[in-house]
């Protein structure tokens, strides 16, 4: 998936008319693999202790076969309560979401009112809050403190906030090959 | 299962010569219930925002039958990477794991190898970490620093801690009616 210096690039990267790069297809990751990526290369090089938490399951129905390991035969998706990610980082606790979206506005529907409440809870105990949000079609990755996502959600006359709102108040994520996303850079800059 | 003030004691709790409570039976409680109501209460009273993390699983095959949810129809438990629980309390990042043992021994059989390094980890990032052990059997619970355990799993000759151990190096947590384990005094008395 990574093109290798001694490696041709592929003839659509240098052709003008090519369609731009997108986010989510130019390495054919997700927004969650990059930042578990990240998370991974932060843990094995010892800066940062972050993980994304497990998907929650209402599980029903167990079967306990003889010899073999319990299946899960009956199980629901449930609502996640918190966000996905947290962790600590130079001692300070670290709570974020992250979200792709296509287009330049990033809809409130995408994020559940009490995942905004818990960011709020977070900010008032001390942690850092933020969102993570991928602007697929312009392959841009921002990160932008929650104070800014739950002052728009809760008083803002719009459903969303736009790619010119969150450039204004967030900060661009630099990518790479390794970490994909230096998004602990910005904490270091604007936080600590 | 709340013996309410208005509401007679059973006979059990009233002879002497009734089995001595246990800190599972005498309230039909388990010590993952009670974690669970105190950070409740904690969350409520805007003390501390602290979750379980939701038990990690391995889907393998999902129904999407017509107007209705997705239904898991294949799955199976994943062992966990981390610990049990984390959260912030005044900005500081906490993280525990919780474990009840019926003997005077805690072995070391019932905690993952890499949940003692993820512990390691946290303490090295400036994290506050600790264990929570309910000896059942004696209804008594304590706060160990994760410390402690890190270096007797990886350096003891014996493959466990004992009741006497855990006496000397944590603290007892206190029990009651709201919250059940009022362990984050603990954090404010010898941590903060």
């Amino acid at each position: 998936m990574v093109n290798y210096p001694n490696k041709k690039k592929p003839v659509v990267s240098i052709t003008p008319a090519s369609k731009p790069k997108h986010y989510t297809s130019h390495r054919g990751m997700s927004l969650e693999e990059d930042i578990g990526l990240s998370n991974e290369y932060y843990l094995v090089n010892d800066r940062a202790v972050i993980y994304k938490k497990p998907t929650p399951i209402q599980i029903v129905k167990v079967d306990y076969p003889k010899r073999s390991a319990a299946k899960i035969v009956e199980a629901y998706y449930k609502k996640p309560s918190t966000t996905d990610y947290n962790g600590v980082y130079k001692g300070k606790y670290l709570d974020f979401e992250a979200k792709e979206t296509k287009t330049d506005h990033f809809p409130f529907a995408n994020i559940y009112k009490h995942q905004i409440d818990h960011l709020k809870r977070v900010l008032d105990h001390g942690g850092i809050a933020f969102i993570i949000i991928a602007f697929t079609h312009r392959n841009e990755v921002y990160l932008i403190d929650a104070s800014f996502m739950i002052e728009a959600y809760y008083h803002s006359e719009h459903k969303s906030m736009t790619y010119e709102d969150i450039k204004e108040k967030g900060h661009i994520v630099k990518q790479g090959f390794i970490p994909r996303l230096s998004y602990l850079d910005i904490i270091d800059e604007y936080y600590l």
